[in-house]
């Protein structure tokens, strides 16, 4: 495995192999989520690279840029059949405050995008700029991040960038609480605490199976949340798969909420169709 | 010459060539400007795209998107050497209003981007788009619109967008008037009176090249411009090549105007060294 700090670097790792590059890009801090990203890329890819940097863009004031954990060794042990990772520093990635910047559009000031008004500017300024340094055929995101998901899939598609954008489902504990690099804030009280989560989105979903309307699904889960010890609701709401607009008839629709699981902020969603 | 109206259109043809591309990109109406772009682009490529667009996105309301002129046949006449045209519609550049959108920072609200505030914007969702679709080594434009090309060297910069932006000096007319595609709409009267646009800037360079100050430079150029006939001055400014922030002391600078010649809008610019 090749470790690549700059665009050049990385550009002469791939000079030295053939075939399609299939790409996963992270914020290190790798957990089995991030590996099966890695594993869906591999076996739809000749080679995979996977991206390492803590994006100081899509952090707000007050976040936790600085706490986010990094320990590149220990996130290079993880990563087997993985040709090159790129761990950019800041200096690399961002030589001046960018001028021109991508404008992520209405679905960036929703959900995620009202407590973190600036996050998905960030995120697609740095997805951008990796795509075009690594030039994939495709690249693999995790459904977890579904809003991110969404705005990634609108930026390929409205500025016509050459690659395909692969979904990835949701990987959990045994105990059903999704994955996240965050989870390593949590002491195990937090976690039991943070299982409301998951346990409000199957609520939800299970009154959307029994045949239950938009409006009682999404009752049904905010009530279960709201009740949750320990836990404080940002948002639960439902949208629309595909526009992420409020989804308050049949349709396809997901279950998306964000919460504080003491001082730690957690989000899950959880596909339910409205019949 | 393969003419491609969508980009799958335009990938099958580009599948047939070997060797690099070189890209041109215009709105037809094409002149000898145009035709030194795709000469320059010819030299230093094996293949070259000349795209031909007329792209809503840059023309504001009361704007000439109506009548620019269209003439596919006489400008794909025009084009000796060109192995594609990609000329698209207006469904197929935007099968729908776009979400994520390039954000051109400040330097699109200063100058042009004064009185055309959506303009740049416009201009460079375009060109991305372009850029993706085609996929070129370098891309040629005219330093003619001399604040585009700042920009669209921005976006590649900030974007990591993987081709060379190569720029070519304004093409001019005998008189010395610069050569637009809005040239056509002026009369014969009108063409002499817009050769004050050029004059202003010649006196302004005369100034700077006989030792005077940024102030003094742009002072004179000013007051050329001020006093000709039929011609309504809409800026004149003295700004840092680079940067296109006011050029106020010793640096390499660009005198850029734009006046009104009758109902006509027009633009030139010229470089100054203040010493």
């Amino acid at each position: 495995m090749i470790i690549a700090s700059t665009p050049a670097q990385l550009q002469e790792a791939l000079k030295l192999l053939h075939g399609d590059i299939g790409l996963v890009m992270t914020m290190g801090a790798l957990h089995d989520g991030h590996l099966s990203l890695v594993e869906a890329a591999r076996k739809e890819s000749d080679h995979v690279v996977v991206s390492i940097y803590v994006n100081p863009l899509q952090f707000g004031p007050g976040e936790d840029f600085d706490a986010y954990p990094r320990d590149l060794e220990a996130d290079v042990a993880k990563l087997e059949g993985v040709d090159v990772v790129f761990a950019p520093t800041d200096d690399v990635m961002y030589p001046r405050t960018p001028l021109v910047r991508i404008d992520p559009g209405p679905v960036a000031s929703v959900l995620e995008g009202k407590t973190r008004p600036t996050h998905f500017a960030g995120v697609l300024q740095v997805v951008h700029k990796v795509f075009n340094i690594v030039g994939p055929h495709a690249a693999w995101f995790g459904q977890k991040d579904a809003q991110q998901l969404a705005l990634i899939r609108s930026m390929v598609a409205d500025l016509n960038m050459p690659l395909d954008i692969r979904a990835v489902p949701i990987k959990r504990e045994p105990s059903g609480l999704a994955m996240s690099s965050r989870n390593s804030y949590l002491s195990e009280r937090e976690k039991e605490q943070a299982l409301a989560l998951f346990r409000a989105l199957t609520v939800g979903q299970r009154v959307a199976h029994d045949g239950g309307s938009a409006a009682q699904t999404l009752a049904a889960a905010r009530e279960s949340l709201a009740h949750a010890p320990g836990v404080k609701m940002d948002y639960l709401e439902l949208v629309d798969r595909d526009t992420f607009m409020p989804l308050t008839e049949a349709g396809n629709g997901l279950l998306v909420c964000a919460a504080w699981v003491g001082p730690t902020r957690l989000i899950d969603n959880l596909e339910v169709v409205i019949g």
